[in-house]
């Protein structure tokens, strides 16, 4: 392991994470330590993983990998200090041959030693720096989920998972889409630049009133819907495959790390 | 003066200018020297020379400069070797009093001591960037000249100078609009990023198909217009100011300088 910066404001996610160890954060963490990174969970038995490992380099703008822990490791000093991935994050979902069986707030008693912890870059990074930017988000605004859909748009198959590329949408003036494709380019582990704008009936999506995950927004006339990849993919992609068994984090509780959002800017 | 890195490939600049001097090419400069920068050229009293300099240094994405003059100065010593700025275009406009008056291969007969000469970044060195990066542009496969357009996005005056910011565009398909984007963000000094994509009424274009410059092409269903600032705003800023004597080259018919696109990158 080669030494992360972590960031100075990095107690904060120390903070976050005992709350959520201790039960007292059960939910969302959206807003909670805004400069720091957070990251979507997939925890698969070691037979899966080299699979799901191969599919996320395949498709890395929806499967943007920030760490791999070994097998029933419950530490992940790459990305912060002291956590245990199986209690440090508010709200969990157990799932048993691709259906959802449980959720709860801490995975101990349903830990295995073969399980290796998959954390995915989440929107949350480039949304803050959207926002820094002065660039507007609604959803935001609103205090509302980001608009999810279904695309028809393949990704790229590895072993037993495949399946569509899932997206988030955020309606934009063209002039904030532009800039917004400058910032986020700069964030290739948080998903990146948009992987379409414009028409949603070219990427398959019928209606954006009725998103498939998360809340709709208004699209307004002097708009244009810009599309991310979304780290909803590899969990949609997860549940199709059908596993015996895996754990991901409950949608909007994510794992809040120490490193800044800053750090992943690539230039 | 500071030393400038010309291309290894500057030879093929001087023949360019060599046969513009020497009359043997009149005609457009689009495709010759293709890794070399072209430049929109404004030839101006002394007189008038700050106030449009302030207008460019207001209007950078319309207006980037690549060099200015000394007043009466027919060298150009940072754009390349052995320049005479009244010979080494293949074709001029005079113009009186807001009005072209002649259209020449030379202007020396013309030339005056207290004339100061501005080159101007010139999307020909973008369009290299887009096309060596796998982006189709549809205005180039068709050998036309690329679409323009006054707009009702209203540039900052200076002095005498004002008017429409003059946009050209591109249809793409979103992907590539995105890569556009990407890439045209790296070249400040020749335009830059967009200023729009989608919807041309947002900007008051009124029809697509009914170019205020150049050609018209295509827009096809699965694509989006994608605007950029336009050389043609100085001169359609200073045409519009009236002045009783300037110079410019005539459309296509560029300045062909010693400097590698590449060299304008700013990443």
């Amino acid at each position: 392991m080669t030494a992360t910066p972590f960031s100075s404001r990095s107690v904060l996610a120390q903070q976050v994470r005992a709350q959520a160890r201790a039960g007292t954060l059960q939910g969302h963490t959206a807003g909670l330590a805004p400069d720091l990174v957070q990251g979507n969970l997939m925890i698969l038995p070691a037979e899966h993983a080299s699979d799901f490992l191969l599919f996320c380099q395949r498709n890395p703008k929806p499967c943007p990998i920030l760490g791999v822990s070994a097998p029933g490791e419950v530490a992940f000093p790459q990305l912060g200090v002291n956590i245990d991935i199986r209690t440090d994050v508010p709200r969990y979902r157990v799932w048993t041959d691709g259906h959802m069986t449980q959720e709860c707030d801490d995975v101990r008693d349903v830990w295995r030693d073969d399980l290796v912890s998959f954390v995915i870059g989440c929107s949350f990074s480039f949304e803050q720096a959207l926002l820094d930017a002065g660039v507007p988000l609604r959803h935001v605004a609103q205090g509302r989920n980001v608009a999810m859909y279904r695309t028809q748009v393949p990704t790229t198959p590895a072993g037993r998972f495949h399946g569509p590329l899932v997206v988030s949408m955020r309606p934009m003036k063209a002039q904030d889409a532009i800039r917004a494709v400058q910032i986020t380019s700069r964030f290739p582990s948080v998903h990146g630049a948009p992987v379409h704008l414009g028409d949603p009936a070219l990427i398959g999506i019928r209606d954006l009133s009725q998103p498939d995950y998360g809340d709709a927004v208004e699209v307004m006339a002097d708009e244009i819907p810009v599309f991310w990849a979304c780290g909803v993919t590899p969990q949609a992609v997860v549940q199709a495959a059908g596993l015996p068994f895996c754990i991901t984090h409950a949608p909007g509780a994510m794992l809040v790390t120490d490193l800044a959002n800053a750090s992943l800017a690539s230039l």
